[in-house]
């Protein structure tokens, strides 16, 4: 085997509730794959993501490994400086502390930085030179590719599209910003607005629920599936927010694709429809009439084979 | 000489009002310059161009000429597709059209992008990799360097930072969209929200010139200097929303510096001072922490400079 290429990779995403960790070959096929929980406290959060590792490689022969993080890095420390949903990662030389027990040569990149790679080159957005992927979760975090490659920014924390602002005196964000992004077409922001809107409605199908319990971003989608005007009034709503935040990334990027993926997009199109409606009102040409909005297709898998797919060896060189 | 390379080159920067030209030596000394009118009918535009060429180069030898033109470029036909200050310039193969002219290697590219180039290379972005360049004029143009790149997108557009969304429901732009940067914070927006302040404060010195004559955003900066109160609080205002559109490229482009340039920023820290601030409250570390915000150092000259800079050869090699 050619040393250095041809070999299969480790891919680890690390989220707030659990790592996925998968043996990627050569061709970007999953050749054995493992998740278990992310634990809180930081050395037994650093020891689960070493054994992920050392069992998902078990009788692999392995080039490098890749361990995607939530957070803003300090790439040239391999140290996330701010992870608002998994603080026990914050201050750790990661590279240092994970790379003398995994023993292969170790890249620490962000978690929607790996997705997007993923998308960009297994998913959809397979083909394109520049893309923009958009995480939808309880935050919306974000990954760039120009020119097929990942924008990092001068330090590595670039590509932090959820905390833009797009209405400045909107609602407050988790960062402590208001009118984010984030802020209003979140998971989060879904379920903060669906709980106003069913105190406003409260004989939707939307409103019955806030009368039982506490309505989260899920329950929305799943009502508005089921036809409730409120639900559907909701991410219809949420989905303006979106597509007005994508609007300036479009004028910005002039990307040929933007790939919605994450938690949230089991939305699907009861957001995407109006979120292009509003680019095409708010973008401008030519960019506007090129960009496709598109789902993500590789599921909860994207961080994972986005990471492998940043995998490096001792000599710096991608493997996949 | 070295074919290709260590040749002079012209830049030319086409504005709304007028054409700048400048033979440049290799070392970015400026050998040569012109100025003439911009004509307002294509042919007589397109005459004015080459006879600026012509006219600026006479005498010295000349490698490649690049000309920056305002307004949105598909560079593959090296055509913009929409320039709202200069229609004139709208749907012109610019590249066929000239360089049957000019008789030298041309490149075609935008205006802004060629002043974020020129304080790249030779004025306040010096020595950085990754920089934000916002031009405030009558609108606000944008120019982003990427790891020593032009960020250019999959058709040329990219880097239109003046039509991102900070505001959703504020004023209406020129572009047509609402609450576009450019709306809240342009020399045209200042003297908007002055004719506002004025009528609200019409013992101020901005609401007795209002009295007067139509206030422009020039007299803001003018009467502000001579400590207007009324002028200061327009001019601060413009800063803060700036500034909220400035964080969000913080966010996520996390440059080393972000250059303020462009006929507007002769308000210089009176409105830098309160953008500062917003970027403080609303970016995120370390990005926040690494970012400086200077005003451009080469006033007019940076486009005629970074289009310089942008001229090729006839083999598509960079000459300076």
């Amino acid at each position: 085997m050619d040393a250095g290429w041809a070999m299969n990779v480790v891919g680890v995403d690390v989220g707030a509730t659990k790592i996925a960790a998968g043996v990627i070959s050569p061709e970007g096929e999953v050749l054995s794959r493992m998740r278990c929980p992310t634990a809180k406290m930081p050395e037994k959060l650093l020891s689960g993501i070493v054994r992920a590792v050392l069992e998902v490689k078990d009788g692999f022969e392995i080039g490098g490994v890749c361990v995607a993080v939530p957070g803003l890095i300090l790439s040239q420390e391999s140290m996330v400086v701010c992870s608002p949903n998994l603080h026990a990662i914050e201050g750790i030389r990661l590279k240092d502390e994970l790379e003398s027990e995994i023993k292969l040569p170790l890249t620490i990149e962000n978690d929607n930085s790996a997705a997007a790679w993923g998308e960009f080159r297994f998913g959809a957005g397979r083909g394109t030179n520049h893309l923009v992927f958009v995480g939808l979760g309880t935050g919306i975090g974000g990954g760039v590719v120009i020119h097929g490659e990942l924008l990092r920014g001068a330090q590595g924390s670039g590509g932090e599209l959820g905390h833009v602002t797009i209405q400045a005196t909107g609602p407050r964000c988790a960062c402590g910003n208001r009118g984010c992004l984030e802020a209003l077409a979140s998971g989060s922001a879904i379920g903060r607005r669906a709980r106003q809107v069913a105190s406003e409605k409260p004989a939707s199908a939307l409103g019955c629920l806030a009368a039982e319990r506490k309505v989260l971003g899920e329950d929305v989608t799943r009502l508005a599936r089921e036809g409730d005007e409120a639900a559907l009034s909701v991410l219809e709503e949420a989905g303006r927010w979106l597509g007005i935040g994508l609007a300036g990334f479009v004028n910005i990027f002039n990307p040929e694709a933007i790939v919605v993926g994450g938690g949230a997009m089991g939305a699907g199109e009861l957001m995407l429809a109006s979120a292009r409606q509003e680019i095409r009102a708010r973008a401008r040409p030519p960019a506007r009439d090129l960009v496709e909005v598109r789902e993500a297709t590789l599921g909860p898998d994207s961080g994972v084979l986005g990471a492998a797919a940043l995998a490096k060896d001792a000599s710096g060189r991608y493997l996949l």
